[in-house]
């Protein structure tokens, strides 16, 4: 893990004429270069800070490590592609420091993959279901389907709308299916040997649906990963969030964050939000976004580098959603669920970007290529740093 | 651009021997080469030509530009295979010259793509919609979905007929579906968060379906591409042609365009009558042939190089209209999403060609292709002479 | 094309010791190779012969040409694997005998495939239209439509029994389906711009689907391809066969051949029989099996050397049957198509086994690898001994 | 085949302070590594062994031959990963001593596949009928009917659930399907020209389903392959046992044996009871797991040591199951189905595990590698030690 500390250096907006330069700067079209942060960002909130003081840069090289302030969306935008640069500080002074953040590092997230031995079966590596799938959106179920396969579990159940069976078969043959008696998600399954439940994918927000998901917080068979619709609602069943089991796994994107828990006024206050439920509830996180951010039970927060635009289309959530139950059924506990899983998304995520390129690149590209994530992962040697 | 230039030279038809002489020569079973152009054919117009006077050559090196008759099918057919040799002309005389036509490059397109920063998320990419398919022709709604998902757009929606969800499901998982209540289209979808409307593939063109279009074109929520049986339905109604939103995108090929706005006696007078319609509705039309043109609400008309007749099958068609409502759907203005959405189909056409040879690709293979054509695009260093 | 002739040599079965050393070298596990021939294997016929008197080899090397017995598989199974060895014969002398049958070439063949030109469209290579599949019988039509597809026609229409559209679209969407009212094959479709049509695969032979037949070959809109069940109807309705339109072409395998003719007692009389039919009816038949031999109305017979077992599977014949009705379609006449056709199905099956061995390839992969085929065949230089 | 010898050496349990040392090994995070056998694990039976006074070891090196506990799950797992180390022993010596069981190598294998010559036909590689699937389970079906595909037979028939047919249509086109009126198997498909007989991937373990598997032992018309499901149907009939007719193979994992033969207290007394069963019914007992034994009729004992835990996933039966059926469609005896079908299964899914890893592959993959697998049989030069 890297460590992302509280910067420091400038702590006010920039005025007057320096400011005025800032303003001729962002209006020409030449490319601008900068040097550990854009001119008039701060490196921590800049919350109170003045937008048109700050310099719109092209590329970034930020010193020795990330700033806060690359990560937020709403402020790294100013600094345009960054990525750091050693210069060569005292590692040991930066050690005695308390990070703020941490971004994740592949070193440290290989260890915490199952281990598969010669004598393994395919109870070993749990039983993920998956309920997923609605009208108009069974493929989300089947996205989900096929990541959740791609990313290790023993057995996969996937719980869908009735009709709906036929098509889960003939894309994704591994999955067994159980029909809802419903157009849309209504009734639990049956769950047998259940290890994790992923929902959300496809099911949209109806009633009955609703009762489904109160149902499952209730009984929570087995650990539960809840995306979407699911996030919905639960943001019209607010009062829920109270019951919902420790080790859960949330994952909204800014938009669903914010209808689940309230508008927040700029992505600093979201994380700050999104790390209040996670210590609240005892549950995970995972603020998608560019960077997305993994909100622990116990208030340390992790940034997940991986992962580029061409994974802005429908269907990479769903993806996200699969891998995390398949890593959950096998036994892994909510943060590394979510850190390996968030981490290996994006990675498949880039390699499909290196081989399609972004623009015509989609989440069923990032599915298949979970395999050679995984693979690469299991070639990593440990490291001295493992996550504490 | 290569400016396609009015030619000089030859004006009237060979006569007496000289006739004799290509008549000869066109029964011989001799390879033949011409340079520049075939003796015989005029450069710009020959409406007012003999075609037996015309030498029939297998392949032509025109010189410095390409000849306005290269590009019409009924008068290129005399050149063979073409290409155009340079021979050092000097490039500011012909700067000055005021050209009839341009010739798509690849370097003034590349810069009409989307940008994707780093920070963005599948809301920047828009939602496409496509309202296709039929009793039969399911297979059109499904390319041109596949097209348009492996061109970028951030959402894809579907509207096709009652009973066709699970197979577009089942082929296309990203997309979500949207199930009209008819056998056939009838209804406007419950359309959201709307970028672009596709309209066409394998719809047919029954009186519901009509009332459909006719409904769309009304009330437009957002920019039409129309293209296969919307056209048809446009020809059996000529006056809602007068009613087109501006910015729509029309995609006739030869017989379509004649049905819609009259049977032209020739290539040259049925270019110019698409070059009238889009002058006056302010839309653009693709008029499909072996040198695709695309004429501009400005009276400017562009021709296309890319492709062979390895895509002479059914689908082709419908590839392309994916493609252009995804390219619409990211913001791209109409002139620019025809002139970026023709060129890369035919460029993935090309790709499928060398790949695959032209009797056994499909326009599936063009779809397959279509990543690596956006990649290669934005590899391309932005050009100086960038399209007015 | 490489003649084949009658051979010389040896015409009496081999008796006495000979034949006693014939029977030990029989019972031995050793490996037998044969030059020319094996002993006791006439070059003609063996009709007459002792097949205990003939040596079984392993493998043979027959000289210059091959012989006639060789291609027969009842005969040539005496030979094992067996190739053409080169010894340096005079070519004008063996080109002043008659030959009685050819074995194709891959140079022969090659110009006899359709022009595309650029300034194509998808009406210049025809419209073909496959009636196929049946209860438990549709994979039959899908491998059909896959292999007609691939093999370069304009258009394809599949006329499939009720409820069969869904899964015809999400494996072919290139293909237009027609369905017919019935749960089997039982009326004509619509057909329009019908340029050829193939009919059998799976389509099993009750009796609407043999008055479908009879209609068919009474209107025949188009010429025809008739294969499997659709040759087992005829075997019931012996007397239609002198109403087939000159120029279908059919595609028995001996045992379909035997139902439609008659018991043959051999592969010769066999072969004979499908050579009158030919004759006769001014059809081309095409008699499947190791080395398939195609009948030609002008009495000729040609033999394919390509191909090998592992096409041994059920959905063979139906590739075949969508190569010949595409190429059909793309205006070639019967005996071309038949020739191009399967040569090129068996090449395509010799690089399916090439890549994936004779036991796990499937009809499938030889479809997929038809465009290889087609590419190849495009480059091959046109020969100067064209087929007469 | 190597030998798989009684061991010598070790009898008793560590007692005293070796056992101390053992637990203190065992307690600590070093990586250990054994020569021939961890410490205080017997060669042959740890039934009376102390499992607390044994070697935990990451990795073993054993000498010369595998020992009989390294092939014991439940006793192997001490060894951690192991390999066979040649120091030299006297082969002649070896060779003199009576083996208790054989490891499975290709080179004995490979001469069991059936003969594919040049002028064979499709009915010379047999009819295979696979009955599979029920309610949520197609996939199974599905995975199975491409194994055997891919496996050499030379046609399939997949006896299905009512209404399931698309999906296998239109995921396996080559294979033909019979539909039971039922919505589980109920009733015996109409066979035609069967050579073999699976049964048991999805069919669930109700009533009707056993009343059709009761059918099939009673009227057998050809090997049976019972898997799965079907294992579950004996075990609450097991009065049917002695009814199963001789050469069926039967492919239990332990639970379905157990519950099929009784509770077995370990690995060696359930392998003895598999060996029991073998003789008594002359049937093939498959005892899958990491070490799969494959029990003959004549007391004999095959492990095979391809596969990997990669396999430890749903839908891995299914696939050997289609295998199985397969290659006995093609006349193989029970043994050498299952030597064969057991070995190419394991070697399909380390040719899957090679290129993706073990957390992502899945069935499919293994089934898409296994003509790999034949052909490289097929390459491999026959042994002058064939199976006696």
């Amino acid at each position: 893990m890297i460590d992302a500390l509280f910067g420091t250096g400038l702590q006010r907006p920039l005025t007057g004429w320096l400011k005025d330069l800032v303003g001729q700067l962002n209006n020409r079209a030449n490319h601008v270069l900068a040097i550990d942060l854009p001119s008039g960002l701060f490196a921590d909130s800049n919350k109170d800070n003045d937008p048109t003081a700050i310099v719109q840069a092209d590329r970034t090289f930020t010193l020795e490590l990330p700033k806060r302030a690359l990560l937020m969306p709403d402020q790294g935008r100013f600094a345009g592609e960054w990525e750091v640069v050693p210069i060569g500080l005292d590692r040991s002074f930066i050690a005695s420091l308390e990070p703020w953040a941490w971004v994740l590092e592949e070193v440290d997230l290989a260890p915490m993959l199952p281990k598969r031995r010669r004598t393994a079966h395919k109870g070993d590596f749990g039983h993920a279901w998956l309920l997923a799938g609605g009208p108009g959106k069974m493929g989300a179920a089947l996205l989900a389907a096929k990541a959740a396969l791609r990313s290790g579990c023993g057995l996969l159940s996937v719980h869908v709308p009735a009709g709906q069976q036929a098509v889960m078969h003939g894309t994704v043959p591994e999955a067994m299916v159980s029909p809802d008696p419903g157009d849309r998600l209504s009734e639990l399954p049956k769950f047998t040997k259940v290890s994790a439940i992923g929902l959300g994918p496809g099911i949209g927000a109806e009633a009955e649906t609703g009762r489904l998901l109160k149902l499952l917080i209730q009984q929570a068979p087995a650990p539960l990963v809840l995306d979407a619709d699911a996030l919905n609602i639960l943001a019209q069943n607010k009062t829920w969030l109270a019951y919902l089991p420790a080790g859960t796994v949330l994952t909204p994107h800014p938009v669903e964050f914010d209808r689940m828990i309230g508008k927040a006024s700029n992505s600093e206050e979201r994380l700050q939000l999104a790390r209040g439920l996670a210590m609240k509830q005892k549950v995970v996180v995972v603020l998608k976004g560019a960077y997305t951010a993994i909100c622990a039970p116990d208030g340390r927060i992790f940034f997940n580098g991986t992962g580029n635009p061409g994974l802005a289309k429908g269907g990479s959530g769903d993806a996200l959603t699969g891998i995390l139950t398949s890593l959950r059924a096998q036994g892994m506990d909510a943060l590394s669920t979510a850190l390996v899983g968030v981490y290996a998304h994006g990675r498949a995520g880039d390699l499909a970007a290196e081989a399609l390129g972004m623009d015509g690149m989609l989440p069923s590209d990032l599915i298949d290529r979970l395999p050679q994530v995984w693979k690469a992962m299991r070639g990593v040697p440990s490291s001295d740093h493992l996550l504490g």
